[in-house]
């Protein structure tokens, strides 16, 4: 069945201390649906402006995404620029153009109405919540969201969750969503707005998961070489969903295991920039960095 | 043989979003005695002013640790005064008045010469040195450190660290000791200097071991109620180095579990002010916390 993602697919300029690319190939839904492509069948619902590079869609197609639902619309593809500096945990926006994005309104082909896993990518809630309800039998749909619409339109965000099992943000979003400084507390308090499952994103720190009761830590990845920081949540979101899709059991253990094989595509995500680190790997190399992660892990009883 | 620890005997003030205390029981010999006291016999190296409450030395006679080398000097006790925000990450310094703490000499008592784990707490380089250069046959010895020393007795903090085995720092002090903004590359560049193993203290993001080729990655235990972080670093040091001295085997597997079991007691620590959280523990809640960081960390191999 696998899985459906709605998100932007975009042109990215990012300079880091590293190097630098210019209209690189980017966007939520873009680096979501090649990590999950790993895993499951994916499909693709966006938009991208008459001028989107034929190159990059071939690419996808590689991927065996399915692109039905990926509109060209007239006009120019979203574009975003940014640089960040030698911590790389915070992104300064130089430039957001909306173009075709702007007018964006999701409508699902026919054949995609049948999924039964959905992500949300980080777009307004209203459009969120549009997708859903094409949905004709939904089993999971998973979200993530931004400071931006906790802000601005933080009444709908609120109506999405509701529709939401889970939920992927970062911490500092936490906060604010929850209105409370502590973590855990926040995520309680989230976990009454909808989701069943809050995951929350830390960046070089790893991933946090509240579900019910169980609370599980991943560590991330210490890397030596750390290029590109962006698109590494949506990374992280497509290996998690992805993993998800092709067991389809949905235990704790092994929700425990896709949030590992997220951070594992998240880590090879930051390696490069833009989908250099996740545009060609093979499944033998994706399974000895999970195996990494677990000796990075693990410990014995007392 | 247990183990001896040269640091700060104080008495603290510190005031943070939930609650306060005056004039306290802390400093860094204290909270890592204490903590080491659960698993091992210790030995305190330090000095308090004629101003010092005997109950505190009542207290910490209880938990049977050897105060031969905790001197009386004229004088009063150190006293430090800090406060916390809401994130709990950053202590603000309001006072540091040294006092008989200025003019330390650490001589030790004759009966702790034969001592073999030795941990020197965040004090003035020259001094940890004096106190490596009076232990007969030392097998480990666990330093940490801080900026203030890093900035301005960098040349004294280097030799002395080619007398540490373990070192134990924050990240940006790793950042700032290698002055590399890499984590990796930094503690690479840390295990050049003299330590064979770097413990990087991450505070609310839990702790990583570089030992070798082998890198380890403990969680923090996500707390619903942290009252104040004081001593926690000291706490964790006291609980890893206490459990090492307890099993005598410095296996990788040991070191690992040696650094839960640090993470335990700290965690037990910031529940509350002062020594509140670790003044009266059972060695099963002890277990049961451990068992919790091994549920909160535990996934399943592929």
């Amino acid at each position: 069945m696998g899985i459906l993602v709605v998100g932007s697919v975009a042109l990215d300029s990012v300079k880091t201390p590293f190097g630098e690319v210019e209209e690189a190939l980017g966007g939520s839904a873009t680096y979501f649906s090649v990590a999950a492509s790993y895993f499951t069948d994916v499909s693709v619902v966006a938009v991208v402006g008459e001028d989107f590079p034929e190159k990059h869609v071939s690419f996808l197609r590689t991927k065996k995404i399915n692109l039905a639902g990926l509109k060209k619309a007239p006009g120019k593809t979203f574009r975003w620029a940014g640089h960040y500096n030698y911590d790389l945990n915070t992104a300064n926006t130089l430039k957001t153009e909306l173009n075709v994005f702007e007018t964006f309104d999701p409508e699902l082909p026919l054949e995609y109405r049948d999924a039964d896993l959905v992500f949300l990518a980080n777009i307004d809630p209203v459009l969120q919540r549009r997708v859903v309800e094409q949905i004709k039998a939904p089993k999971i749909i998973a979200a993530d969201t931004m400071n931006f619409w906790i802000e601005s339109k933080r009444a709908e965000l609120i109506e999405t969750l509701k529709l939401v099992n889970i939920l992927t943000i970062n911490e500092a979003e936490v906060r604010q969503l929850a209105d409370e400084s502590n973590l855990v507390k926040g995520a309680r308090k989230i976990l009454s707005m909808g989701p069943k499952i809050l995951i929350v994103k830390r960046g070089e720190y790893g991933v946090l998961m509240f579900n019910g009761g169980s609370t599980f830590s991943a560590p991330a990845y210490p890397l030596e070489d750390v290029f590109d920081p962006t698109g590494a949540g949506d990374t992280f979101a497509g290996g998690f969903m992805g993993y998800l899709a092709s067991i389809r059991d949905f235990s704790d253990e092994n929700l425990r295991k896709a949030l590992v094989m997220g951070s594992v595509m998240a880590s090879f995500t930051v390696e490069d920039f833009s989908l250099g680190g996740i545009r060609s790997l093979s499944y033998p190399e994706i399974e000895r960095r999970f195996r990494e992660f677990k000796r990075l892990s693990h410990f014995e009883d007392l």
